[in-house]
């Protein structure tokens, strides 16, 4: 199948999505000219996946590349991982002519991408997500970053790939729990953008769970698509590129306040997208019956609708810090129809309380 | 007088070279529409400009900025000086539409210029330097880095500021051997590109030391201008713009070697040009009498000449890493006269080795 493509002029990319293509040599073929090239993985996927990628990259002519393993899970996207990127990559003499594979989901791909943004003032990379969340959401669009304390993504760049090899093969393996956070950013990719995709997901989202390969390929498929238009008409987030972050003000809050790593991101998310459509429903730009269908969808797909019980003012603290922050005013992506968004920066702050109130309950 | 003009499209940007420009508030207008302003410098430079920039900037019709400063010298190129500068700029929350003044030498505008870049994906920056090696050099660009242990400048990015004020009379308080230091780049854009620049040095270098105003104004200007010409023709170093690391993979080796902050990185260059000029000769590049005059010039202006007699396994070793090394392959800048340099990715080992041994008696 063709591949999408991420249309940014002279960094420009394709995204490759099927089955089986971890193997496949072609699509290594970016990395050719590279001095040398690193895989970063983590100790969970690298013993499925490694040595897989590891061959392909020989077959497609490179030298036989470095492995950096990383810890597991939301931790390692710290400075303290990323410093031991940086150690393994000088150890190995990468130079500046080097390249690295991001082998892994989303928490590897942005260390990995960041690591590649800033090692000798940037670096060339290869998305290779293996969860369902990184194949629709964090591999496409090159937003990297790690965490700081004091909030998530809080330092990073835009650094987009060279290619991104999305096998859905590699969703086999994902643990269920995954499969689901992932399906949370597959939604709403539908909420924000496409009723019709919302529409589809609501008659397949049964099929999805028992990891239909021909139904994940579509939603797979569909979400990098409409992605991938976002990212091509605003790379840098702007304007237009933020309504993305539907559900992400809240989500950041909850995945803060609860402890990185207690819920998953795309449970998160999740919940934050019930608050968010509750907003948009008390703000007058979404018919109840909408939401109601938001929170049903979201439901049926296994997904957390009820907002953890954090308290109130914790809730909008966490906020105030969230990077969508400008100039101290929170803006929120509300919902104006299933399929449509927009990015207000006057909403009521009432109203945002109530409406996490109400998600709480 | 005309501010130089740094042309690369969407992100050029003016230089302001002058006397008493600190003070001069058209000259931040650039930070027009900024939510908020941070001023990154350290405890030297804060007491004598701090309030001047400050007031300056609120003059602009800008809130008054938050001040952040980090330690002096080397050793804050570290990934806890930037920690700190992130943890400040999140305490008094700053926004994706914050800006960054960074007011000081090299340190503090590579410092806070990585910080700008990264700091929630990049926020726009100010130059405002006010050493000789900063306003020649450093400030200019858009290189901007922290070090890591096993190497120099190894985790940064390219950032281009929004305007460069270069303020001469901030030169007025700056040690002799800061200076120097500083009269080194100088005379390396000399050396590299343009033969006048170098007469015009040797017939002006006591006038420079004395801290003859209309001296430094000219060989402040006519560094950036040739600077700029190199950076608008090549923004991220991948051809052209390596000429201007001419005696920097030698002078990384001492800056390291020794322990950063023992040499000034302008003594450590002029000394590494020192050996540049020898391998020059000996590779058959550049007669024996230019490689003396490169040897006097710096030796009147007062910078070492001599190489620190590390062993020469150590010379070899810390050069390894150095990130122009591509592919394993240490590329050197030789002159080929007095005004012009070449890449060379062929010199033999032994020429190098020899060079170094003949510079370190």
């Amino acid at each position: 199948m063709q591949p999408l493509s991420v249309t940014l002029g002279e960094r420009s990319y394709p995204i490759h999505i099927g089955a089986g293509l971890l193997d496949d040599a072609r699509l290594y073929a970016p990395l050719a000219g590279a001095g040398k090239v690193a895989v970063v993985s983590n100790a969970t996927v690298a013993p499925l996946y490694l040595e897989r990628v590891t061959r392909a990259i020989e077959q497609a002519g490179m030298p036989r590349p470095v492995s950096i393993l990383v810890e597991d899970g939301e931790q390692a996207k710290s400075w303290a991982s990323l410093d031991r990127v940086f150690d393994a990559l000088l150890a190995a003499r990468c130079g500046r002519d080097s390249a690295i594979v991001a082998l892994g989901g989303g928490v590897v791909g942005d260390l990995a991408g960041f690591a590649a943004a800033v090692y000798q003032r940037g670096i060339p990379f290869i998305q290779v997500p293996t969860t369902l969340l990184a194949q629709v959401d964090s591999s496409v669009g090159g937003k990297t970053a790690i965490n700081h304390a004091r909030g998530k993504n809080m330092i990073g760049a835009f650094h987009q790939p060279l290619a991104v090899i999305a096998d859905v093969g590699t969703l086999d393996t994902l643990p269920d729990r995954e499969l689901r956070a992932g399906l949370a950013e597959v939604i709403k990719h539908g909420f924000i953008l496409d009723q019709e995709f919302v529409a589809w997901l609501e008659a397949n989202v049964a099929r999805l769970l028992s990891r239909d390969r021909v139904a994940l390929q579509h939603a797979v498929r569909r979400s990098c698509e409409l992605k991938a238009r976002v990212v091509a008409a605003d790379e840098r987030e702007s304007g237009l590129r933020a309504i993305l972050n539907f559900g992400h003000t809240f989500g950041h809050a909850i995945e803060a306040g609860m402890g990185y790593g207690q819920w998953l991101h795309g449970e998160a998310v999740a919940s934050g997208m019930v608050i968010a459509a509750e907003l948009s429903v008390r703000a007058g730009t979404l018919p109840r019956q909408e939401a109601d269908r938001v929170k049903a969808l979201l439901a049926r797909a296994g997904l957390p609708v009820r907002a953890p019980a954090l308290a109130l003012d914790r809730y909008l603290e966490l906020m105030q810090v969230d990077k969508k922050a400008a100039g101290g005013q929170v803006r929120f992506v509300l919902l104006e129809a299933l399929g449509r968004a927009a990015l207000r920066g006057d909403v009521d702050g009432r109203l945002v309380r109530e409406s996490i109130a109400a998600a709480v309950q």
